[in-house]
Formats: structure tokens, sequence, C-alpha cells
């Protein structure tokens, strides 16, 4: 568990999107000694020039290869939808020994779309920090966003295991604890954990914004208890949550579909006046709470 | 705005029921002045006596028509489904003059339940502070649990004016803002803003935990960013939550109907890959989360 802390991991760390993940690695790398040259590059002139404006890394350019030239280690934090392509634009100049590895919140999708531009010689491990707020962008990039939090490694059956090691080991020095999962059980896990509460959030926001009217004022207004956290999740990225329904579909639609059914389990005792069904369930989940808690994660 | 701070407004204020809400309504009358006895009864002899050791009330028994005798000042704080039941135990001892208020989140059936006990000469003014945690009981009772936060009275049309404007500056004296609301419309609003959220809450924790198998505790593990905050509303009152749902179905059942059409159109937007669907919708919550932040309530 103690974080290696002397000396640089790698000679130069490279990252590919600067907003809130690229951004806090860049600061958090940097706190920590754990590279001698830290260089970022986004797609975006604008939030490139917010990056170098907070210096949260060395550089931050607009040219991804150029940035990834004699890197160690190239992450990829873009929003998962933008990973093939940006693995594709660096392929040609990254060095053999390189590792190259990402932040997404999906690890199929990702994989199927980095996995075929990686050269040979090259180290792929695919990775998701479950850390984050709702905001973004480079003025997000908060110290110390990883702290505590779990950092899911998905290593691909033939990959180098140093690799993975070594990765693991800049994760633990973020102060993350580190997990190894297979990427399709990792879909499956995150589908229920986080990306169905977020499209449940964004899906009740909504339709409290639809009741429309002078009910709008109201709704606002009164909004404690429950809707004020669900309006909170519902503020997150737009661009990387569309990515990740889009990119976790399968597993995503299968968690939706449980969900639904307990949904209308709950509504017909609702509406029939079942008040032991609703007493149950709340009863169950409200121990499920202790357990979390009992897990040091509430 | 500013709250009375000389001397008690009443001369004895009866709690019938001493948890979270009951409990810290006694702290913070105490803590400033308002009533100079300060009564509490529950039916739970071991709630009584944990409220007694933490001295929450003056003193608190277990016949609720004895705490209310010469009360001026009566506020039910018990589950909305015991409210009727707790009106009708306090009606003969009732003195003429005094002020009957509850705390319940649901207000058209807690008025049907209570109204006809009441007796003439007692004014009934409903009111639901939007106030609360995900804790319960007499140990959950913490000071200034009302303090900025809304105070909804739901008086009634052939009610006392005067009691109506008492019982408003006690709860700005506890620190709320107090807004009038007509009753359904208060159910209406609270179906969407808190009552929705809570049984998706509920419901999706449920559904995690159905999951089943080695998913199980790897799902409370990897609990962050969204799920977490589920599990804590998912955590609250069993008995007041399932008495909020039985006791304002009609507009739950209305909020869940367009909840539900709402989530189908963003579940087939998954699985035809409609993306622009999905970000339009993410756009514009985040618009939201916005204005509940300048209205100074996130």
């Amino acid at each position: 568990m103690t974080a290696r802390s002397s000396g640089p991991m790698f000679d130069k760390l490279a990252l590919i999107g600067i907003g809130l993940i690229g951004g806090s690695i860049a600061l958090d790398a940097r706190k920590r000694g754990l590279a001698n040259k830290i260089v970022a590059a986004t797609r975006s002139a604008e939030t490139a020039a917010t990056a170098n404006r907070l210096k949260l890394a060395d550089h931050c350019g607009t040219d991804l290869a150029a940035a990834c030239q004699d890197a160690d280690l190239v992450i990829v934090c873009t929003p998962v939808g933008a990973c093939g392509a940006a693995a594709q634009a660096i392929a040609p100049v990254l060095k053999p020994g390189c590792i190259v590895s990402d932040v997404g919140s999906v690890k199929q999708a990702v994989i199927a779309d980095m996995a075929p531009h990686i050269p040979k010689g090259v180290h792929f491990v695919p990775a998701h920090p479950v850390a984050g707020t709702e905001y973004s962008g480079p003025e997000a990039a908060i110290l110390d966003l990883f702290q505590d939090r779990w950092c899911i490694l998905t290593p691909l059956p033939d990959g180098d295991p140093a690799a993975a090691d070594r990765l693991e080991a800049f994760w633990k020095a973020l102060g993350s604890e580190v997990n190894r999962l297979d990427p399709a059980n990792h879909d499956r896990i995150l589908a229920i954990t986080s990306h169905l509460p977020h499209l449940i959030a964004y899906t009740i926001v909504g339709t409290a914004d639809d009741l429309g009217g002078h009910l709008n004022s109201e709704v606002l207004k009164y909004a404690a208890g429950g809707f004020r956290d669900f309006t909170r999740i519902a503020s997150s990225d737009p661009t990387m949550w569309r990515d990740v329904f889009l990119n976790n579909r399968e597993a995503v639609l299968e968690v939706l579909q449980r969900f639904q059914e307990d949904l209308f389990y709950l509504q017909r005792a609702i509406r029939w006046g079942e008040g032991d069904k609703l007493f149950e369930l709340f009863n169950r989940t409200r121990e499920i709470r202790r357990a979390l808690i009992h897990l040091h994660q509430a």
C-alpha cells in the first residue's frame, strides 16, 4: 500500500486531454515528483491555453503526436468516444517500451477502439480511476483527486505484466487503491454503480424541468433532500456521459431493464397500497448503506 | 425575515413524536428560548427513555394526551401514517386557542386524517419543514436542522390567520424561510422534488443488491460517484417513507409515469445510438443545476 516516493517513476509523462482527470493527474504527478517532464495535448486551442495559464502540465499543445514523442507513459484522458482517434493520432510516434493507458469509464469499447492502433513493443494497459466531480475542463483539475479512491486496471490477457505493475505503482503513488478486473466485469459493475445512477439523475431532473409552468420555479425553490443530489449528478459533463452510454450500451440496457422491473413492482405496490412491500425494500436498502459505511466507502 | 428572540413565544410546547424532527425542534426551541416548557410524548417507552437520556425535551412520556395538557403549541412529529391517530388521542385535552401543527411530507392526506379530530376553538395549521438527514430516531436530533431551510405552511381556508402567523413566526425563529402553499400544490411539488427521488434511490439500491453473487461485494466496493449518493438517500427511515408513498399516491404515480416515459425515451436513444438526444438532455440538466446554485439552494 505504501507508495514509492523516491525519484521519478517515468522520465516523460504525456497526457492526451487535460480536463478534470488529465489536469488532476498532471497536478498530482508533479506534486509527487513522479515524472521529470509532464506534457499535455488537447485538440482545443482554447483548452490548451487554459491549461497553460493554470500551469497544469509543463506545457500543453494541440498536437497530440508531438506531445507523445519520447514519452514513457501516455495516458489518454479524453471522453471515451475520442479514445480510438487519439490512439490512432499518437501511434506513429510511440517509442518501444512506452506504456499507453486511459481513464475511461467503459473498458471493452475503449479496448476495442484503442488496441488496434497500439504498435508492437508498446504496452497498452487500460485503466479507470473511479474518481471525479460534477465539474469538467482544465479549471476543474484539483490536487489529490485520486487519493483513497479506487483505480481499476483491466490488463489485456497478452499484455506485458511488468507494464501493468508499473502503471499500478503509478496510481498507488497518486494515492489510489488499485484493483484488477476483467473488462466485461468492469463494464457490468460500473453500469449499475455509476452509469445507471447518472442516467436516472439526468432523467429525473429533466422530468422535473418538463413539469413546466409555475411549478418550475417552485421545484427549484424547494429542491431539497433528494432532488438536490440528483441535480448535482445531472450536471456532470454531457459529452463524457453521452459517450459512456453509447459505449457501454449492452450492460446499461441490461441493468436498466432490471431497474425498470423493480420500479414497476414498487409502482404497483403504491397503487395497491401494499405498504409491506415498500417497507421490506426500504429496510433492506438501509442495511446496504450500513455495509457500505462498514467498507469505508461512504 | 428577522426572527423574534425576545422572550418565549409559547408557554408550553408539546411534541408528539421525538425522532429526528421532533427532537431537533425540541433542541432548537430550547436553545432559542421559544417556550417556557417543552414536553414530548411517544408511544414507544424505549424511544421516550432515549429522549430523556439525551434531554431533548424537559420530559418525554408515553401518554400523548397528558403531554398536550395546557399546551399552547402542539406539533405532531410522527410518520405521516400515524398523524390521524395522534390527533384523535390528544383531541380531548387540547385547550381553546391551542395551535396544532404537524411536520408531514404529505399535506392533503394529513389534513384529511387530522382535521376531523381537531376540536372547535383549537387552530390546526399544517406545516412541512423541508429538512432532515438520512438518520432517524431521537439520537438523530441535531441543533439548527432547520436553519436556512424552507418550511411550507398549508393553512386551511377557514383557519385562523393569526394562528398561521404565530406558527410562521415560530419557524422563522428556528431559522427557516417560510412559504405558504395550497396543500394539493405542495403534494405535487414534493412528489417530484423529494418523493420520486427517494423512490428511485430505494429502487436502484435494491436492483444493485439483487444482481447478487460475486457482483455484490464488487458493487459495494466500487460504489462511487452516483451510487454512493443513492445509498445515502435509500437509508432514510423506512416507516416514514412507506407512509409518504401510501399517502401521496396520486401525485407520486403521476410523476412516476412521466419519469418512466422519459427514461424509456433515453433507453431507446441508447439502444439506437442516438447520441444527440442524450447530449441535448445532459446539457439541459446542467443548466438546471446552475439555476439551482443561483438560487442558493445547492
